[in-house]
């Protein structure tokens, strides 16, 4: 589809965090010829006004304000919105053959009325759910490979996905019947997006502390339901409870599984991620009982899983940057699948 | 016991993270009259030399060196240790009446074949393990009130024994039968103790960073199984997970409860710890479906508790400074049932 | 004034991060029967909604809101509020014999003209401006101890002024004509308010981060030259550079010194500060060559200042806390001197 | 001098922070062939093993034990080692006509005898010091694209000479007699190193905390002072204070410069900026008035700068990456400029 040039990529919500990793990512992207970084609150003003770290490259790049015939023009449109935004544009630009990835959530769920009560608002374009690709690239190549629509994974959707799916669907085949998961979610801010409507926070608030939080229930939950379902078929009983650390960026999740009653075992959590990713480039799995860090993981589209090594319950832990491997890096990778790129084009894997 | 000029305290180990808490609490409470704060590497230096925060107190209190003969001059004696060494003074202590209060590991189990396996060295004092007193004044009062001998719990123990505890118990006397907890722990790296010897914990490495840790087993896992044997008579099988947190201080737990292979629902959970803890000084029960933070802990010897309110599963939280509530506060709040002062004298409660 | 009962203390801005404080202080305060926490966003609330740390407290005090006439009934009334809102009701109190002390920016100066200038709007009451008290305790204690009307000092000003203060004196008796102080702040994001209109203050933003600001100048530079100049009497030259620091509060201002072109030498400083403070209870002047720390101050109502021990520069360094001894502790360390007050009742100094 | 497959390069010190770093720059260079990754400590051990950040390439690459054999066998040896080392082998590896760069101490200084009381230790080759070059490429290109030994400039030094040289050459050519400069560092932890014998390093006491120290003066002083005596041709007087944050990595400084006994002006220092790094890949100069924030430079090899706009007083105010543009990134930069290859080659600028 692109020209020699390069693609032309538009960014919808570019003055956001996972806006401004797009623009950085598909800034040093060899297929990408051309950037439209979309923000009407921004507009003529430098992307490193709003992205102290594009200091280097915000000479060259300003903001545009939004326009659909703009987003027109574009060979492939990333969408950083709330929800809701992607979907009043995306059955206009897949009528002219566009690529949509949004990186929103408003087509991961499969169910309109599900997503609803999820959102909070009526889904603006529900016939288009049925053909959205979901973006996780290692658990649906298949899908992403071919889908001119992709909703990407949320992050904590990600992470818990990644460490449990590949143990779910081991279960699965061995029998299990009953599968329950219980999952810890620890975050970095920014997966609250750039908003400031909310005083928890700011530093003097969220700094130098810790919480739970959405302890009744996160709205990652029917999403990662869904996606365990699609790969391992089996609808498995979720207990999930995100934190919020007192960082920027940063995601863990650690899980454990009870099959039919039972805790299971390191080994065959151990196996399942060792056989699942072995040829994976943007995912580490890392001996038996080491514990993945955020340290590896930060600034990175890289997500590294570990399972415990002994003893009669397995815990499974995975790392990632909710930015990189759970937001824009995953929405690139799922590009480069899309596209017959190289998987890692533009990454840092 | 004390005369009218008040207790004589010792610290042992009082340049430590948790002996420095001693300091700063003992040295506040009204019925404390002298405090020897026992170091060999810091003697004859100011308190504040190795506690900042404590220069206000610093110029009238010095270290002085470790010696059994000036140990057995205080009334009250707390050890803020590594494991081994409380219990090769425990029995001359308690020999002469005094009281000693270890913050440390070595009486909180009563197996001394599983402390061996658990702390890697033969214990000193086997005889004296059954009648020590398991420090968490609110599950076990009666056996605090009177012992002479009292082992602090540990801080994961703590929190996730009060936020478990009291559920398995209305579990049990419900008529379950097999009791499965997974706990995620949270804690700031001052846990670890005041060490040079891991780089890991260096602010370089630890800050900017979170990690699971211990994913084969935590060695606070038998000493949980334990306590809530002993409050709840239910021996639970127990999957625990701690994180380090970049943060000096402050300490979180999510525990969820499997009961027969069914999760807890929330009104069981929320009716067990608002019964339980009613009246306690040092616990706050939210209401559910609140989300305990660390700034409501840190620098506190309170606990705050809150289990989720709506659906189907059950997440019970729970948060305190593992320096308060998790070490100091809780053995200060010992010392204070033992000898029957204001249950909150010299605590932040 | 106040009958056996306790004063009736009102916080006008009670919801904001130096309201909190205030709160917090004053309930612990020995003189104080009643406080009444204004705030019209939050009211209804308990003040723990808007605090987490006051959890203790939170069940017995709400929030109110904000009403002139409730304001007459206190016999003190303290503001934590933005500018121009302390100078709209103080001359109604005043009138009433009401105590009424600032902590916000609306008495600090006494030109009403600058003061325009650096608040970008008129002064609702330059005629109180000559009346108003400004609290130092330190630097001022006879107009404190007597006036109604104080203007607690700005944070950043108070640790400049309280570094560089005595030592301008000693310079200017010593004979010196022009003096010079460069100053370098560093505070944490509490500093800036509550505000939810500044995403810099987010922590996915200002964690991990750090920056100088107001490069052009400070708003407290005013308040600092004249304030040197009614101790010292001597007009000096101030180049003074924040710091944001990843924190959510202290402060620390490191301060050189130039006279007549040449740096003041260390024993000039070490002796000014030595002498200036001997006997302040809530100043802590560290042996010369130490360097304080934000550890010994956070959570305090306390300054800690040294200076160099050697070399041909004396740098000055003082540590406090913004919302303590920077606001709300220096407030009621005002309060105490003013109404003859234990000079630490309810501060940790 | 290297052939078709590219450079052979040694680290010695490879598991510190800054080898660590040279490790992940030398790895993504297209001029470097292999890297020898010297590690006595860690031996044997793949380099993620100590870089949790290198777990991608951790696979193929182990620490060697240090020898001398094996560095002759480098092209080119990095030392990023303690203060002693890089001089008792840096002869040896001249006289066979490696190229030499030392990211710690031993070469920046000109004066034995200095070098030795800043040091501690008597230098074991001071008959080099004359011959090498001093690293900072955009002060001393002439020197560092000649010379086979060049001490790369400390981190500190690189900031605040970045930030000064131009403006006291510009003051110096305009025949300014006495200059005296006042330097404000901020940096975070790792710029003291991976050590283990400082528990004031630790998360749990530098987390939540900020001091200045060396307050008697800073070993960089001297470096500093000589830097801008070859740049200015001006030997100045300096004030320089460095604070701890609480961040990892990153550093600060802001600078002052009195010229004659008055504050220079900040036309003077925005022109001065702006005319001598117009053209450096590696720094970029905002507009007059911005505040540099780390955010822009963390992770990357590039300096900000800028300064004030208005007002009678020229701030001057640099932030880089203590590890990146203060150590290895200019490390690589030296070697980029010595070499004639792509001046960013390797480097995130």
């Amino acid at each position: 589809m692109p020209d020699s040039a390069g693609l032309t990529v538009g960014i919808a919500g570019a003055s956001g965090y996972v806006g401004g990793e797009l623009i950085r990512i598909l800034a040093g992207h060899e297929q990408v010829g051309r950037i439209m970084a979309f923000s009407d609150n921004w507009q003529g003003q430098s992307v490193a006004a709003a992205h102290p770290k594009l200091v280097a490259i915000g000479a060259s790049l300003e903001f545009i304000p939004f326009a659909p015939s703009q987003l027109a023009g574009c060979d492939v449109v990333f969408f950083a919105t709330p929800a809701g935004i992607a979907a009043r544009h995306a059955a206009d630009l897949l009528a002219r053959e566009r690529i949509v990835i949004d990186c929103g959530a408003d087509f991961r769920l499969r169910d309109a009325k599900q997503w609803q009560q999820v959102y909070g608002i009526e889904h603006p374009c529900p016939q288009l759910l049925a053909s959205a690709a979901y973006g996780i690239p290692e658990l649906f190549p298949a899908a992403v490979a071919k889908a001119n629509l992709i909703g990407a994974a949320g992050c904590y959707a990600t992470c818990i996905q990644l460490a449990a799916a590949p143990v779910v669907k081991m279960l699965a085949e061995q029998g299990s019947s009953e599968i329950r998961i219980v999952a810890a979610g620890l975050s970095g801010t920014s997966g609250a997006g750039r908003r400031t409507d909310r005083h928890d926070l700011l530093l003097a608030e969220a700094g130098n502390n810790a919480c739970a939080y959405a302890i009744n229930g996160h709205r990652h939950a029917p999403e990662i339901i869904q996606g365990i379902d699609n790969y391992a078929d089996r609808v498995v009983q979720l207990a999930f409870v995100p934190h919020l650390l007192p960082l920027p960026r940063g995601l863990l999740a650690t899980v454990h599984i009870i099959a039919d009653g039972k805790f299971v075992p390191p080994e065959t959590a151990a196996t399942a991620l060792a056989q699942a990713y072995a040829d994976e480039p943007c995912i580490s799995v890392l001996p038996a009982g080491s514990a993945p860090q955020l340290a590896s993981v930060l600034h990175t589209d890289r997500a590294v899983l570990a399972a415990s090594a002994t003893g009669e319950v397995a815990a499974i832990v995975g790392a990632l940057d909710n930015l990189g491997k759970g937001a824009a890096g995953q929405a690139v990778q799922c590009l480069n699948l899309r596209l017959g790129f190289n998987p890692i084009s533009g990454l840092a894997a």
